[in-house]
């Protein structure tokens, strides 16, 4: 099996030469006849230039096809491989990277899993985010929990910020936070995730996550860029981690923002988390508060439900934009809120059921005019942030 | 104890405004009534706007001021926090970050440790890397290594690319390549070191760096920005890896190369590698094969050189290039070369008494120009490679 990578130059590089360059460079190198002895090895790891096209615009898009018995199955090894030195040569965007099947990792829940566990089949799900981002105490926590919880809503995560802090740290936040979730359990039936921040040094990382399984999270957050790849991979593969692991996009924007330099989002954000062990992966909507291309979030969530990963789009999210969201994604996608559920003005139990209004009004065919909608959260929410019609 | 950043805006974009949305936004975010009983702490996680200035190019530069107590004393929380969500908000690059002594890690070795193991106290190092990068056998690299070291190489290291692969395990290579270093270290008590790549998921990889180690590894090569920064941090604590860490800046264009956005070269290989925990960091030389600019290699090597990281300028590195290098670095450099070694055209082991003669002809003072020089190793790099006057 072969991975096949495609750059993108700006007009005026010669992409035949840098196509070339990336083949030969970014795998054996050349060699002399001191290793004619070796030549055939030598030869099945060079990479291949594949094709190369020039569009309309100038742009030139080279198509480079590399071994995989080159890499290790994993993300690190495989960005070492296409990108690595030659990320510093000049303007070059990698814009897809064409794993096979098998390359990396599936999600160990995915879609389907995070659904058995929370029991819903046939609905996006709802997801808030704990603000403010720093300064709360674990029982804040636990009573922001208790609001949104018992509103009914499906997943909670840390903000990505929220590190592990002498002043307020993690496991006594996932304690107080875990009795409010039992609770919820007890009372309703309703199993809530609080995907919980991991942090720290690669090793140590590893346990404290373990750890956290074991003192009750059931679901954790990674800020897979930066912590790394590697570590990623290793909280997926670690039997003793059955929960599902929610990437978080930091950092993205420096490697992937620049037209001419990087990779692209969909190639970060989807294919590589996609096959990096993510079971599901948070990036901007492009109808958000940040700058972003729809057709890019179209393919990372292409990307990511290829292989069973759930979409997360995320980043001024509000109850107005739920038309928009399930227009381009159907049901498979969690919606994701931060102020857009813990600003509501009437709260932030109310953020959780104009979300929720919003899905039913959606599946009955109703109305989403601010002029018709009876007093209610979602009236309330429309009213603050508008109805969000795009 | 503050964190302070520099983040570069292109014309036209509001950079007092951006500055006040990256003070909060990326630290406590803004809240309302509901957590005045929390007022205080909340205050004392916001970060601060400290100065903005607008260039005469109209590039802008704002400086933020962050607490300390928002983040876990290493690399990967602070870049979640400094550059996390903002790094997708459109066009702005972090030009600076300027940290605690006290942040991070020191190097366990650095340039003290690693002259102290080489024992070699007053001249710019030598440094090899194998090449081609894939496809030699464990013995090939012994026979390599036997060649370069016996001409009196001090430090030779893999190729980035070198995975550890089914077709060659790294611990073979090492096996192989250990009783070359054994033989030398009897023959003329001389300790060449071997930075040997550790790759993998993150928790076996540090496993797997800990069992190199035991097996005779001397030093570590890493890919610290494709395995991840909080890999390098459980390397550099862990007791057992008592050996130095070369830092790859493999995929550092992705995030560095573009002028508008990502992060300087002087940021991510300079001040975060310094604290995060290398003791040799490889970057490109702007004289080299890919393009660099001059002063942000000057800014590398100061920012790791206040902690007493050893600067490894590299990429198409030859003998010729070695008076500008001393110009430009002095003594306290690692002088690393991969073709610039391996295809001298009369083979690796001239290629490294090359180096020595153009280092022992600068301290006597003697002249570089081609047409005055013996027939020699340098005589002959010079006439496939120039004598690199820039």
């Amino acid at each position: 099996m072969t991975i096949e990578v495609d750059y993108r130059f700006p007009p005026g590089v010669d992409a035949e030469r840098q196509a070339k360059i990336i083949a030969i460079g970014q795998t054996a190198g050349s060699w002399d006849a001191r290793f004619s002895h070796r030549e055939d090895v030598l030869r099945s790891h060079l990479g291949e230039v594949v094709k190369g096209i020039t569009e309309p615009d100038g742009f030139s898009i080279a198509t480079i096809r590399f071994p995989e018995a080159n890499v290790e199955n994993d993300i690190p090894s495989l960005l070492t491989m296409i990108f690595g030195k030659y990320s510093m040569a000049g303007a070059a965007k990698v814009v897809a990277v064409r794993l096979p099947e098998n390359y990396g990792r599936h999600p160990k829940l995915g879609i389907t899993g995070i659904r058995e566990r929370l029991g819903v089949v046939n609905r996006p799900l709802v997801m808030a985010i704990f603000k403010p981002a720093l300064g709360l105490s674990a029982n804040d926590h636990a009573a922001i929990l208790q609001e949104v919880a018992s509103a009914g809503l499906d997943i909670i995560k840390d903000d990505e910020i929220m590190a592990d802090l002498e002043v307020a740290p993690t496991l006594k936040r996932l304690e107080a936070c875990c009795q409010v979730l039992d609770q919820v359990k007890q009372q309703t039936g309703r199993t809530v995730l609080y995907a919980v921040n991991v942090t720290g040094a690669a090793g140590k990382l590893i346990e404290k996550a373990r750890l956290l399984v074991r003192e009750g999270a059931n679901a954790l957050l990674l800020n897979v860029l930066t912590y790394g790849f590697s570590v990623l991979d290793a909280l997926a593969a670690d039997p003793e981690i059955d929960v599902p692991i929610f990437a978080h996009p930091a950092l993205a924007g420096a490697l992937c923002a620049s037209p001419d330099y990087g990779m692209a989002y969909s190639v970060v954000l989807g294919t590589l988390m996609a096959h990096g062990g993510a079971d599901a992966v948070l990036y901007p909507a492009h109808y958000g508060s940040l700058p972003f291309d729809s057709a890019e979030e179209a393919r990372i969530r292409d990307n990511l439900r290829s292989r069973n990963v759930f979409p997360v789009p995320s980043a001024g999210i509000h109850p107005g934009i739920v038309p928009k969201a399930l227009s381009d994604y159907g049901q498979d996608v969690i919606l994701n809120a931060g102020t857009g559920i813990m600003d509501h003005p009437d709260g932030s139990a109310a953020g959780v059921k104009a979300f929720f209004e919003a899905l039913e009004r959606l599946r009955q065919g109703q109305s989403f005019n601010l002029e018709t909608l009876p007093p209610s959260p979602l009236r309330r929410a429309f009213e603050k942030w508008g109805s969000g019609r795009v």
